[in-house]
């Protein structure tokens, strides 16, 4: 697979894991091997393993939380390690985020992710439409 | 220099640049061998290295734009990719940012900036307040 398919493959795969309420999944997605941080919206920064994947578990653990979908992916390679930038469709209201990925074998585990507010998307965006740097 | 050290020095150089209207500098700080891409508050991502270094010449061209210092450096290594997540004190406001940095020979160069909105930091923190992950 290529580097840019597989790291888009990652990236798709912590959003099913987000919209399917799959803490296990989201749990397997991040790396156990290097530094992981991850900054939610306004929150201050999570700098270990632990704290970020106990973020994802009450995020997830919300009954009523908003559908969330994953728009516009880019990913840009920098050998083995790679970022995604995507917008996320979450309800009404749009946030842009980027997912860092690392190298593992034959996977791209997560190390970092951050989101922030931002305007509708000037493109018309479909889950479809990926670039690649 | 180890690893630590020099992305944490490019990341001051990057603060060092804004703080002191540097074009140049800041030209010069951003890869141009790695895909870069930059994520202003608020503002739709830029994706290539002529939108990203447009941006930043007309924000340090912003003759009242406020000082801005970065607080609580974080560097996390990742092989030949380092990210440092620091708190962006301008005015009274502050933003957390993403900063990535990939190994150029001797030098870490930046491919990656994101900052969004955040509350003040709850530790009182100092320029000097740096960790490595």
């Amino acid at each position: 697979m290529a580097d840019s398919d597989g790291v888009l493959f990652a990236n798709e795969s912590f959003y099913r894991a987000l919209a399917g309420g799959a803490t296990a999944m989201m749990d397997d997605l991040w790396s156990r091997k290097a530094p992981v941080a991850c900054i939610h919206p306004g929150w201050a920064p999570l700098g270990d393993r632990q704290s970020v994947v106990a973020s994802w578990r009450r995020i997830l653990a919300q009954p009523n939380r908003p559908a969330i979908e994953c728009l516009l992916p880019e990913a840009y390679l920098l050998g083995d390690v790679a970022m995604v930038i995507c917008y996320e469709k979450i309800g009404d209201n749009y946030l842009i985020a980027t997912n860092l990925f690392r190298r593992e074998g034959q996977n791209w585990k997560m190390v970092h992710h951050q989101a922030g507010p931002v305007a509708e998307p000037a493109d018309t965006p479909t889950p479809d439409d990926a670039a690649v740097h």
